[in-house]
């Protein structure tokens, strides 16, 4: 992967960096921001990392991310840099373009915008994690083990630790290398995978017994009942829908949380390169990407399931 | 990795290799027998790849499975070579030795015994399929996409792909090029991962309800009469001990599955580096892995956990 060289320059050069990336943060988002925080730092630049939502509890073993803040009252726009990082339009980030001296995207995501200064989007790379992988190693800086650490967490993520369909040669090469600068895999795929409470555990009991099987959709259902009953939150039910999967008969599988009574987040989740669940939440006003996407209602239960069956069949045959 | 030298002149050598693996065979097990009985075939020997269990159904993905029989009356021993893969004493693969030519021990298990002519065993090796991988680079054979397919689900099966604490820069290499030789990362996953029966998915719930917490360990049960409700089988358990692992708060978990009245198949799994289950298991005459191991043990259910807390507190403190 070759990093653009207006973009090198635009790092030798500059001093000050406003590094946002977007809301909802995942592993790939803090942990490439954080490693591109801490390599422009060591060069004696000024970086602040920031992301408009806090970090999340399960994200703070990444080392350096106490590095973020969501505040921005004290910034002096026009003294820095903005670098777009994993997303790349303004909005995604919740930040207003209120006069950077210039503006940089460097992003994976396929829905690419107009704007920056200076573009690096590369769908075809596995996670911004590799990008900023490249540009550290342009930049001629050293991997520490902080670096590596949110780097390898950044590329576990997005690749759901070498199972999707992104997971490359090269993505497996780089992971390799970024264990011999100190990452230690069995370390960040605890920290991500197996750090659940006893009230998330039991909440997930809970859920996937209210699976329901039509063809090769599931529905699986969390009540407000069931949060109050195990003392879990909504944020628990995080990554919940991609549970289903695990079935081999189910192609989509879909989670309804009930916000409120007759009012529903619905998630969607599918397998393999086929079946586009982002088209579907467009049609009831969500978005997403291809294989995890979602949208909210206002139905009753019943009525809210037979209306997704409804579009999943209208959609997808 | 280094093969020994007579180890490949053994394979160059002969002509008709017996390879047995063990009972309740994995994917390692598996991956790795088809893998060097391809190999083997392709310069012209005969191969018997031999497993006293039938290949699970959800291991039917892996090309070449068909080649694995469980039936040996018709077997002359006398003109065949035994090759022993991922175990490495006859009684793991319930073989009897009765006269082969010579017998030859490949594995990386670390309770070792004095079994083969020839033994390579590296309980370094993250998977026997690594030390196949270096075995057919070594015979100068080329490496299928079968043959890739195969060591892949080998090698991603014993790191829970590329989860655990065996996994090696090394492990990351050898996959990568794996996937250039045909392997595919997301297929491999999806039928490792998401190809469950609604049986085994019921089965899940009901015994992940049974959970008991203990400080720092985490036990399951499975009776029979949840396989007789649910309509799934034993080996439908397979990977059920690592659920309780997603706690944060557990660093043991322990399965035990009722074989009969007062007689349980005890499954343990540990996190990290410092608990090692297979000095535990082996208390109880059992073996296996520093992180996965397991024993029998004839006792009421309270009396074999109970023997079992004991033990974990007396090793591990």
């Amino acid at each position: 992967m070759k990093v653009p060289a207006d973009l090198l320059s635009f790092f030798k050069r500059e001093k000050k960096f406003f590094i946002a990336t977007h809301i909802n943060p995942d592993g790939d988002a803090l942990g490439s921001s954080i490693a591109l925080a801490i390599t422009l730092e060591s060069m004696g630049k000024k970086t602040i990392p920031y992301c408009n939502d806090p970090v999340p509890e399960f994200y703070k073993f990444l080392p350096g991310h106490e590095r973020f803040t969501n505040s921005i009252s004290d910034l002096q726009p026009s003294t820095f840099n903005l670098v777009l990082l994993d997303c790349n339009e303004l909005s995604r980030a919740e930040v207003k373009n209120t006069g950077f001296v210039s503006s940089v995207v460097i992003d994976h995501h396929e829905t690419e915008t107009e704007f920056g200064d200076i573009k690096w989007v590369n769908p075809r790379s596995p996670a911004t994690g590799i990008m900023v992988y490249y540009l550290i190693k342009e930049l001629g800086m050293k991997i520490t083990k902080e670096i590596a650490t949110n780097l390898y967490s950044a590329i576990a993520i997005d690749t759901g630790t070498f199972r999707y369909t992104n997971t490359t040669p090269e993505s497996l090469r780089i992971a390799a290398e970024l264990i011999e600068f100190g990452a230690d895999p069995s370390y960040i795929a605890e920290n991500i995978y197996e750090t659940w409470s006893e009230r998330r555990f039991k909440l997930l009991l809970k859920v996937l017994s209210t699976l329901e099987i039509s063809g090769e959709v599931a529905t699986v259902l969390v009540t407000q009942d069931m949060l109050k009953e195990t003392g879990a939150s909504a944020e628990d039910t995080e990554n919940f829908p991609g549970f289903p999967r695990m079935l081999k008969s189910i192609k989509i599988s879909a989670l309804f949380r009930e916000i409120e009574k007759d009012y529903y987040k619905v998630s969607l989740r599918s397998k393999g390169e086929k079946l586009n669940v982002a088209g579907i939440a467009v049609t009831f006003g969500g978005g997403g990407h291809r294989n995890a996407a979602g949208y909210r209602i206002r139905a009753d239960f019943k009525k809210a399931k037979e209306e997704l069956l409804k579009a999943i069949y209208s959609n997808c045959r």
